[in-house]
């Protein structure tokens, strides 16, 4: 995410005495038009014309800040919320995507509040299509917490291309008796990063223990009260200049307390091609199969190409096609979603 | 809306490098203090002293920037949210006033998002009572949208004074089956600007045809679910110098499917009188008339006088006055609002 | 509340035009981890550990700008919200905490909105443990408002030390008939602060008369739709360099229509040690007893002690433990509270 020019005005232009300091401004607009298609065996199908936010990315509006404490250690900041800009909401500006203060120095950084999980960082650092939001993507995602409240996050320094870091979330949903636990999540990640090569390893693992599930919307409520949902990713790509291959394979395993273990094996791959001018294409491939007790579920198919042509280094205008099938194993029904979508992204 | 000193400074005092990029964070504070009155017939009056936001003008705060894209092309965006300056809630600090991106240059401007609709501002640019919220106006908007959702809108060139716009809302609420088309929202104007004279046609159409109604709290809600609303308006003012003269007339029309069409006209008329020193006076009248099929149903009748001494150029203290009466044709039951306030509007 | 650094940028470096105005962007991010605990007799105990955000003062953003009118006077505004940085919601970004606009001058200063009430700044101003969220204190609130809606806020220039505020809010939940009348809550203070001594009274009185209460959250909603409520505080704290001494008294009195009254009888006590290097340590004592028609019905007491040790002027870490015992008088039922974390905060 780019500083506002605020920000970098204030450092940059207005004297050495403001280099100790910045609070920015920040944000992205992104909106898309585009067409909308749902298919359903035996239902039958029905497309519509919408006009969205957030197309290849959501889009945002933050505050953040960093201040020299000297030796090297920052005090640092972030609040950062979405947007839904064509209907100006925005998660009641909650800062629902990032809100967290610590401090960075020598020995990696520490970040206290809502962080974005080391996991989702590895799983966003290499993906097919850009990592826009219409990628294909595995889709299979197990009520999946991306920024989890109440967390401590280390991030570790860069050693010579590898870098990792750990988080914990507290549930802080306890019961009285003292028997019980709270809830807790687990996520750390250890990258490369090195000239054309990326890669890393994440694990996360998200435990329901007490009666207020961490994720109360998540697909342990209509199982059980409890349980443990663990993902495990490795992901990566390689920028060979005339193209770039990404991919990556993934496990989700949901395991509710008394019923059966639900797998999600997963991987996907593609394609970024650079034709110069500020233009480029990205195409994706995705499969996720589901399973419990070695018998399958359901199969999911996803396809994305997407094209994007840069107006300036903050904003790009882009098209993009994005299919997925899920099948429903044994009974022959399917479920078809197509997009196709226009759009421009403006980042402030 | 002007733009803060904060944009401004770094635009103009910190150096052609910034010049580029900006933006801006800008708002309006406006709380007032006043009496209101409610005198409804055979029920009796009711009077209350207030503290209240956005006597003369919505109080808001947004965000708002722009990119020099090169040959004169530029990248846009603006989230703007209202303010209740009284109590402190701030629309959820949901934009709900305008959120949008887009481009413009040579060939106008385009806006993708929740801008205002052309019809709004051609109703905006000259009314009775400096256009504040206090105006006469007309009362009757039957489900008016101002600023919708899911929009696309073209502002075209200025061409020696005429200028015009069009808006094209996606209502994005069609029913599954695909006989069913989603409701949609038309919007355009044409105006013209130059020396003393400010004149504009503009014409909007609300059609609500899916299940879900654009504005569900609208008058079609108790009629019908589907339906169309249009508003014709046009609308003026001549500058004399000593006086200013500003008047426009409104035709609304609902036309509810399976139910009679009911149909409000309406004109307003005022003076605005600058008195030197920063003082300036402005009355306003205006009358609407409800009928259906021939038979009156209601006539509305508003007066308003407001004063405001100018502090500076982005802040200045105000008085209002404004009564309305509405009278139920053929009853002889009437509604009687009155409203006396003082307070002060600061632009930042 | 320090400005934040953009706004000082502008005025500070980029010279004399930018001196007329500023809005600045500011705020306050606090975080800490730690242990609560709560003990009922007869109930048993139950303790936890959280991540949670304001353990020393409330996680705040705002905004605020002053434009100086000529001749002295200035137009002000603010609007300021809680935070929680622990999850990221923001009151909604409704300015829940601050949310005002107004004139100063050398006639003192007018504040219209939703400001502090004089009451609430006399009792911030000298509080023991650093007057963090986890000082003892008094606990005894009995439906207290520290910034009320709709309210009409005057403070006076300083005179050699001297200084008063009086603040009258609006309840503006006046019923139909023309017989009631509106809820108001009346706030005034009067303070002493030079060199070493900083000295207050306050009283504050909150009126119920409406049907719906100011505060529909109070006390009073259990016992009667109406009353009144006031505080009477003396506050005040001696800086002896090597050790300030603080401490106050203050009485509330909650009168609801057709029920006996209830008094708490408050007071606390505190010293700070200033150690160097950035280092201070703060201890507090707090002792409240409610009686009602001569009989005692509970005792409170709280303890707290604080450390903080500052990274910057705008930074700093800090532990705190704070322990409350509530005595059911005639029961022998306690409830016992207690806390420990350490966290940091960061202002901006």
């Amino acid at each position: 995410m780019k500083k506002s020019l605020i920000a970098l005005a204030v450092l940059g232009t207005c004297g050495a005495a403001m280099a100790q300091s910045s609070v920015s401004l920040y944000g992205m607009a992104d909106v898309w038009v585009g067409r909308v298609k749902t298919d359903i065996t035996g239902v039958g199908s029905a497309s519509e014309t919408v006009l969205e936010s957030g197309g290849f990315n959501t889009s945002r509006l933050g505050f953040k800040g960093s201040e020299d404490l000297g030796g090297g250690l920052k005090a640092n900041f972030n609040l950062e919320g979405a947007l839904a800009m064509d209907n100006g909401t925005a998660g009641g500006l909650s800062f629902n995507r990032q809100s967290w203060v610590g401090l960075s120095g020598g020995f990696g950084e520490i970040q206290l509040g809502k962080p974005w999980t080391p996991y989702d960082d590895t799983r966003s650092m290499a993906n097919d299509t850009f990592n826009a939001n219409f990628a294909s993507s595995w889709t299979t995602w197990l009520g999946y917490e991306d920024n989890p409240n109440n967390t401590i996050r280390y991030n570790s320094p860069n050693f010579g291309g590898f870098s990792g870091a750990f988080a914990y979330s507290l549930g802080e949903d306890r019961a009285s008796s003292p028997n019980n636990k709270a809830s807790n999540l687990v996520s750390f990640s250890l990258n490369y990063a090195n000239g054309p090569i990326v890669a890393g390893f994440a694990h996360q693992s998200q435990k329901v223990e007490g009666l207020n599930g961490i994720d109360s919307t998540g697909i342990l409520t209509g199982l059980a009260a409890t349980g443990k949902t663990t993902y495990n990713l490795l992901n990566g790509s390689y920028d060979f200049g005339v193209v770039k291959l990404v991919g990556g394979v993934n496990q989700a395993k949901v395991q509710p307390d008394g019923f059966a273990d639900v797998k999600a094996n997963e991987f996907n791959i593609g394609v970024d091609v650079p034709l110069g001018a500020g233009f480029d294409i990205g195409v994706g491939v995705a499969r996720s199969k589901l399973e419990s007790g070695g018998t399958d579920l359901s199969k999911t198919t996803g396809f994305s190409i997407g094209a994007k042509y840069a107006l300036s280094k903050r904003t790009f205008t882009y098209a993009a096609f994005n299919r997925t099938k899920a099948e429903i194993i044994g009974t022959g029904a399917e479920v078809k979603n197509t997009l196709f979508g226009v759009g421009i992204q403006h980042n402030f």
